[in-house]
């Protein structure tokens, strides 16, 4: 396995790219040509061996989805369209030929699917597997689902239920497994969360509850109270649903004036609290301070 | 250092962003409005501890130079103007509060002086210090710099001397390793080859000359014939100017009807060959083959 032969071999697997994508995989750079009218934006994330997944547990193909599922929450958290993506992998010793392309397997059928091409990225070896995607969606232009909006006085939703991926990862098993290894980002949801619901603010729940709800209230500058029972995953406990992370469900505030269907699709949505004044981040449960204890990369070291 | 802490340090680090960002780092994903009739180009680089890097010899601001360095040298490669990068970092255990804020230091230093505002990106932990970076650049449509437009007859020419990267990584000390430790991406000359040269085709030198040659004869259909003296770094051998990499000049081709300067600004242009007709990828130095003997991260594991 040498460097050219992979990335020609990950060219041919990629291969079908969006029409706005005038250059795919194998130039310095890739090309993409925007449409008038539209934002674009864009997210990395980290998926790091022994950190975010093992290879024992985690199939590579799962772990492919995982790495773009990640970052096309973040695009569905926006209300954004994907666009493409960009993958960068380091790969560590153990990982054969036959691993390389079932990652890119699950990687590409996720891409194909939600009509994300994989037009680049960079490949290195690392001791530890190591991926970054990079995700490119649309938006009209100003529309954007931000962080920063919310009000007092709007209501705060969730989609879906949450402690799947929790419990999941405790089980080794169940229907909370396929959760955590296969997680669905909610572009959907977003996309109808944004235009029709016209919500005021939105993020998704990718650390858990209890600190991804803290940090939209920081960033808009508001206090939040959930004050209504929470949809919990069948199985999961409310700790699993508050500060479990990896759910990739969504979590928005709009209007009490707006109407917010009881589903989108198939998809629950439930009214978990109201936003208020208050300092800048703070959250009760049930009238007592909850505490920001999702996941934290640099307080555990 | 906690994880909201830190975003919140480089964020405020990083302040000061294009106007055609719409929203920087914090959200979900940043957001950018591009402009009309331009084409953006992508690109991501690893650069890994103990792979691209070490931590004893790398001062924790040349990595963070050299991190973006490399994407600006792509974007330079396309011929293309820096609008904007993200970043994602995973941590090292040894890395404290005064490696990741120099870190930061030298890569947003080498941004504010190329007009690259840092918008977004990604934070984790790992074993090794792991970077990603996402370089986007723009050029008027239809008009970026590609590595398949060579044509036989054309002549080959590359920027400034070759070998010194190589040369300063070997000794660890001298004019090489300034070149080493704090490449420059060649963004103005790959601004004049695109626009004024009107090159055929285009690349950045990162993995050295033998095997990036090969590439744009490969990506061409073309084969190549060195046959005039290389611009060789002082003190470097002729191993290190075909093969040493990271020396980060640009390799273009040309019409011999187009007027090619023998510097851009100081930089010196030299014609180091011509494109022909032969198997793709095929290149002869002085009548012998040469091999793609640069560096491959999987030829050597």
């Amino acid at each position: 396995m040498d460097e050219l032969g992979l990335v020609r071999r990950i060219r041919s697997l990629a291969k079908g790219s969006g029409s706005d994508v005038v250059l795919g995989i194998g130039d310095d750079a890739a090309i993409f040509r925007p449409r008038p009218g539209e934002d674009l934006v864009f997210t990395t994330d980290l998926l790091v061996e022994d950190v975010h997944f093992r290879r024992d547990t985690h199939p590579p193909d799962a772990v492919g989805h995982k790495a773009l599922a990640r970052g096309l929450s973040d695009v569905a958290a926006m209300g954004a369209e994907p666009r493409f993506c960009l993958l960068s992998l380091a790969l560590a010793p153990c990982c054969d030929r036959k691993w390389v392309y079932a990652f890119y397997r699950g990687l590409l059928r996720l891409a194909r699917k939600t009509g994300t091409p994989l037009i680049g990225g960079d490949l290195a070896h690392a001791e530890k597997i190591t991926c970054d995607i990079v995700v490119c969606g649309a938006v009209p232009k100003g529309k954007a689902l931000r962080r920063d909006g919310a009000q007092p006085g709007d209501l705060l939703y969730v989609t879906g239920k949450l402690g799947g991926s929790a419990l999941g990862l405790s089980l080794g098993e169940g229907p909370g497994c396929k959760r955590h290894l296969r997680p669905q980002a909610r572009l959907e949801a977003g996309r109808v969360i944004r235009e029709r619901i016209k919500a005021s603010a939105g993020m998704d729940l990718s650390d858990g509850l209890s600190i991804d709800l803290h940090r939209l209230c920081e960033a808009s500058g508001v206090a939040a109270e959930i004050d209504q029972p929470l949809p919990i995953f069948p199985g999961a406990t409310l700790d699993q649903a508050l500060h479990g992370g990896e759910d990739y469900e969504l979590l928005f505030t709009a209007s009490p004036k707006s109407a917010v269907p009881s589903k989108i699709g198939s998809l629950p949505v439930t009214r978990i609290g109201r936003i208020v004044k208050g300092k800048a981040g703070s959250v009760k449960l049930y009238g007592e301070p909850l505490l920001p204890l999702g996941y934290d990369h640099f307080r555990r070291t």
